[in-house]
């Protein structure tokens, strides 16, 4: 034995407000959750936990979709698990780009060896549909990707049910991100006619990371039933659709303990209700806007098109981006973030999500922020 | 709103003994670290989080790879990131099959356009290392890819050290799958000499699935370093390297919560200390091995292969499988696992990893397969 074992101290992690783009605070009941005893993952009680979170996934994606489950991975994996299943090299794909996300889709579909044809506005703004339809009559695609809410600027791209609507005539398929809207403001997959969506686990649904819900539409199962198999095993959406069968067959070993979680949490979003829980979310977001106008603050985004999940005020002139933030960390235990790309240094994102949104937390990091600032 | 709310009773899994091939039970200390309130994934304190698990993963693998870390997927996705930052279309590589997880590293690499050649073995049987020499003889390949303890058969490939210099000596490069070895019996990376070796979190280190322990040896690190960018973004290595780096540049959200238990799992393990888990482990295994023998069941394996972390009894003439399976979860909340492929039927697969390697369990599994049997 040539090496020592390290001996290390207990967790003991800083106790943190989230008020960042995710995580956000765990509800007791969740954490609570995740130190119940394991069962197998092949176990009937287990069997009975996923068809229960399928169950509540429908309700909160809106959308009688059979396939509609949780990936093993984050918000990451869900996105590449909707690109990977429906992509074969050479295959078209118009990217719709307002922020770093959008961006992202466009990488991981050129990773995936699709031709790639970006359309973008800049940072903060959305797309008006005529233009994604006019774009897909200048040049046919197999599928359209698009951010509903784009974590980066704070903005939400509205009539999702128009952009479906020109997608589907142009016999493209709409790939929609809503990782920082789901169980925070509406997301409606079959009114909307979307046919892949995901998620993740840590934002407007309050979960721990760990989990992508997904959910995928009769066309683009058809789409993947029809294609040879994708190269990426672990999220080859057949072999998940037998693994979450009954009875299922083995693929991988499902994180049971993040399980426990998602449903604790989509079980709290059910029992809210998610008319109250978009309110919530809305008069929060309300709530933090006032106050930062209040405090000089502008915003990035109008606010007919602001996310109620995810605020994003322009930093005052003259403040220190890095050191108020670690200030605001280190003496008031409340993480928010800073900017990415083209706002890096200029806006902050402010993030009211799921157990997150809660008036006193508004009240708490505004008075925060009025003494570092006075400071700076 | 044309969903009903689904209302859902409270998360009541059954009490289990986890006697399978996994996941082992949890640790009291590990599932109180999951209810740990979150921090955000790029906190300093989470840094520091993962910086531990590092210098743990370190320990538990004996090695000194700068790039060991833990993928944020289970068992399956650590399989498939080794083979997918490796593979190149074309790429050749020989796949040693001893059972099912072997067969699956040969189709997941086939499925990322390698060329794949096989080399068998009759299930529940090892490879004589000059076989594999002799196969790269006579057709070189980039990549070898073994199973160190084959989860179907419960047997354990001996000679590691010897087939990595046949491996070497012939200009390729070895990947492991330690998944029911490590934290179980002696895994030696550095010793050895391995190339890339991954592993699970909730197998013989006893945290919950949803992490998989990876580490890349130098010579792999500069081929991923020299060829183009992997298709598969969630899995790529360089990527998740630089998260993992510090500063970190953003990648994915990590599971926070997955982290603190295998960081807990992680001490634990450090704790005991490798030599004395490993003979623990091989106590308790050479108990249940006479406890079966004296039962009358055959082991599939012979002694001097047998994993201590997985037992493969053969089901004795007569008995029906699922039936006592079900009988011994539903009387005696006890989960063993049944046979895969051609052993099917055939043999039971007995886990005793980590937390789930005590005497206690032993005896209890006797009794109620003694009276099982006698009832049968």
């Amino acid at each position: 034995m040539d090496f020592v074992a390290p001996h290390l101290s207990d967790l003991n992690p800083s106790p943190r407000l989230l008020l960042g783009p995710g995580p956000s605070m765990v509800p007791p009941r969740v954490l609570s959750s995740m130190a119940t005893p394991l069962v197998g993952h092949l176990d009937p009680d287990f069997l009975r936990i996923l068809a229960d979170v399928r169950r509540l996934l429908q309700y909160t994606f809106q959308t009688k979709n059979e396939l509609t489950l949780a990936i093993s991975g984050t918000g990451t994996a869900g996105m590449e698990a909707a690109l990977c299943n429906l992509i074969e090299p050479g295959d078209r794909v118009l990217a719709c780009i307002q922020g770093f996300f959008g961006q992202r889709l466009a990488e991981l579909a050129s990773r995936h060896g699709a031709t790639v044809q970006t359309l973008e506005v800049p940072w903060g703004q959305v797309f008006d549909p005529e233009r994604i339809r006019s774009a897909l009559r200048a040049s046919p695609a197999k599928l359209v990707t698009l951010v509903h809410a784009e974590t980066s600027t704070g903005a939400c791209q509205p009539e999702i049910e128009a952009i479906a609507r020109f997608v589907h005539e142009a016999g493209a398929l709409l790939i929609l991100d809503v990782v920082t809207s789901l169980g925070g403001l509406p997301v409606s997959i079959d009114a909307w006619d979307v046919d892949v969506a995901y998620s993740a686990s840590q934002k407007g649904l309050s979960a721990p990371p760990g989990l992508a819900p997904l959910t995928v539409g009769p066309r683009a199962l058809q789409a993947i039933q029809r294609r040879s198999r994708p190269p990426v095993f672990y999220l080859d959406l057949l072999e998940l659709q037998r693994y979450w069968g009954d009875p299922p067959a083995y693929h991988h070993t499902a994180p049971i303990s993040s399980f426990y979680a998602l449903r604790e949490a989509l079980r709290l979003v059910a029992e809210e209700g998610l008319p109250a829980r978009h309110q919530r979310h809305l008069e929060n977001a309300e709530r933090l806007w006032n106050g930062l106008e209040d405090l000089g603050l502008e915003m990035l985004v109008p606010r007919h098109l602001r996310l109620p999940t995810l605020s994003t005020p322009r930093l005052p002139s003259g403040v220190e981006d890095a050191l108020l933030r670690r200030r605001l960390l280190d003496e008031f235990g409340i993480e928010i973030a800073g900017g990415f790309g083209p706002l890096a240094g200029k806006i902050w994102r402010i993030g009211l999500m799921g157990h997150s949104s809660r008036r006193e937390n508004v009240v708490l990091l505004l008075a925060a922020l009025r003494e570092l600032l006075a400071r700076s």
